[in-house]
């Protein structure tokens, strides 16, 4: 049995991402009608993380919020920031004070992504043993009514730490909706969204109302590590995601498997000796980031029974 | 019986608008081997046509090249370019010089774009009497294979001058593919770009060496006027493009048929009096130019027979 805090206050965060448009959109709403995500046992408080870059409708203005060394350093070793810092640095310290740990963190942040991925539904978690944020997942999972895949960044072998705006929370989830192109909001993934928002609320005000949520497993797909497209001499593509591997995200891609397609037509195969499970495949922000996909392993977790501490 | 003068240059362009993807990758790569573009009665020049545009991955620097008033106005007037003109603008020129009608014009150009709307294999041209790319869209939609609706730009009741890339040419044609995100590279458009723009230099070729092309007729979706998102006070969109009508690019909307939902859930129903058939519905570039959708209509253009001028 696990236990875990009451919960007292909520984010939303839209636009951590300025061009991903349905998390922009919802938050938008809900800052003018905030009454349609309060319930009785906590408060919550949307809000747009990065609005420079959603008023130009861009992923970002100077740097990406998440996954920064300096950002990490700044966040988690309270550096001073200096003037000339990017504008994300500057706003990642006032989002760090309001909702993270520089001040009296949120209990829960809720952090709303698209990618034009075929993602689907797709949950983001980043610890395996955070029993309130799996039990979280568990109930999307079974409650939503919506097919959930669900991402999980702990990787033991990696000594990155990613410090990313929901890991400013006690708890915290990413629901990163697809394929949505960037800047293109689509009533289907908007709809989608504000579910798994109201299924998340839901969740929370039973467990604060003393809901016993039982021992369960779920399945999860760990990442491993990425993989890059080919590229020439001048570090640019020299071959495109394969159709046959385009929009299969979550599908077992297995040894000797079409993975690129060279721009001459030549096929590509993927010669790992295990199957991986691609997520993220062909993320119009990633092709900067050198990743062409996330290679992922499919594993099933233990999620232990979990209430309210009183 | 209509002739036309032997084609003798041909260019390709690509990255017109820079995050256009299958065009700058084709382009890129016929810079690298030219002799894939090349057939023996003409010379085909690949242009990327917004080299800073393509570099950074965006859409346009400055301003958009097609479109503007001010660059009508130095194309087609001759007007000096200040300074400090948008790049766009100081680009336009020097492409006028080497293609257009500033120099010699090319014969004809090709202009290879994206869009996120599910537009299929678009074919854009601007004239209802140009009888050599009349043939050549008919000999694209007989030939090549793949189903490619045509967008025609003219409109008698509009007086706007259309000043893009292509009409820069003696003739010009635009294969616009989707639906493609911004910044994404998708190796079905890719490989369905470059199937056009081969059998854009067949029918070239065949023409070049006096093949008759039969009088025939053609199916065209002609523009009639813009419809925009419903705004709120602060200009900002306060509906979406409706579930139903989502990816229905081409297909017929009927006088109630849903066309917008709002962010609150309510359906707005199309309620002019006669059928449109959509284009560009929810194209990510157009939410800044006030752009949901294109109204058509569609109609039979009769396309005359043609044979190169001896």
């Amino acid at each position: 049995m696990s236990t875990a805090q009451v919960v007292r206050r909520v984010a939303v965060f839209g636009g951590t991402h300025g061009n991903e448009m349905s998390g922009v959109y919802l938050v938008k709403r809900w800052l003018q009608n905030q009454e349609a995500i309060t319930r009785p046992s906590f408060l919550t408080v949307p809000c747009i993380a990065n609005p420079r870059a959603v008023e130009r409708c861009r992923r970002y203005i100077d740097i990406q919020i998440q996954m920064v060394d300096w950002l990490v350093a700044v966040l988690f070793h309270s550096m001073d920031v200096p003037s000339t810092a990017p504008y994300e640095v500057h706003r990642a310290v006032e989002l760090n004070k309001k909702f993270g740990a520089a001040g009296e963190a949120f209990d829960v942040i809720i952090d709303l992504h698209n990618t034009t991925s075929n993602m689907g539904n797709c949950l983001i978690i980043g610890s395996s043993t955070d029993s309130f944020t799996l039990q979280m997942v568990r109930y999307l999972v079974q409650r939503s009514g919506l097919v959930c895949p669900v991402f999980l960044t702990e990787n033991p072998a990696s000594h990155v730490k990613m410090a990313d705006t929901r890991s400013m929370g006690v708890h915290g989830i990413g629901l990163e909706l697809g394929a949505q192109p960037q800047g293109v909001l689509l009533a289907d993934i908007f709809l989608r969204h504000e579910r798994l928002v109201h299924t998340c609320l839901d969740f929370i005000h039973k467990f604060n109302q003393g809901e016993l949520f039982p021992k369960e497993t779920l399945e999860v797909y760990r990442i491993l590590h990425v993989v890059d497209y080919p590229r020439n001499k001048d570090n640019d593509l020299s071959a495109m995601i394969h159709p046959e591997l385009q929009d299969k995200d979550w599908h077992p891609l297995q040894p000797g498997d079409p993975m690129f397609l060279t721009l001459d037509g030549e096929t590509i195969k993927y010669e790992g000796d295990s199957t991986i499970y691609p997520a993220f495949i062909n993320e119009a922000a990633y092709y900067e980031k050198g990743i062409a996909f996330w290679a992922t392993q499919k594993e099933t977790l233990n999620v232990n029974e979990l209430q309210v501490k009183n």
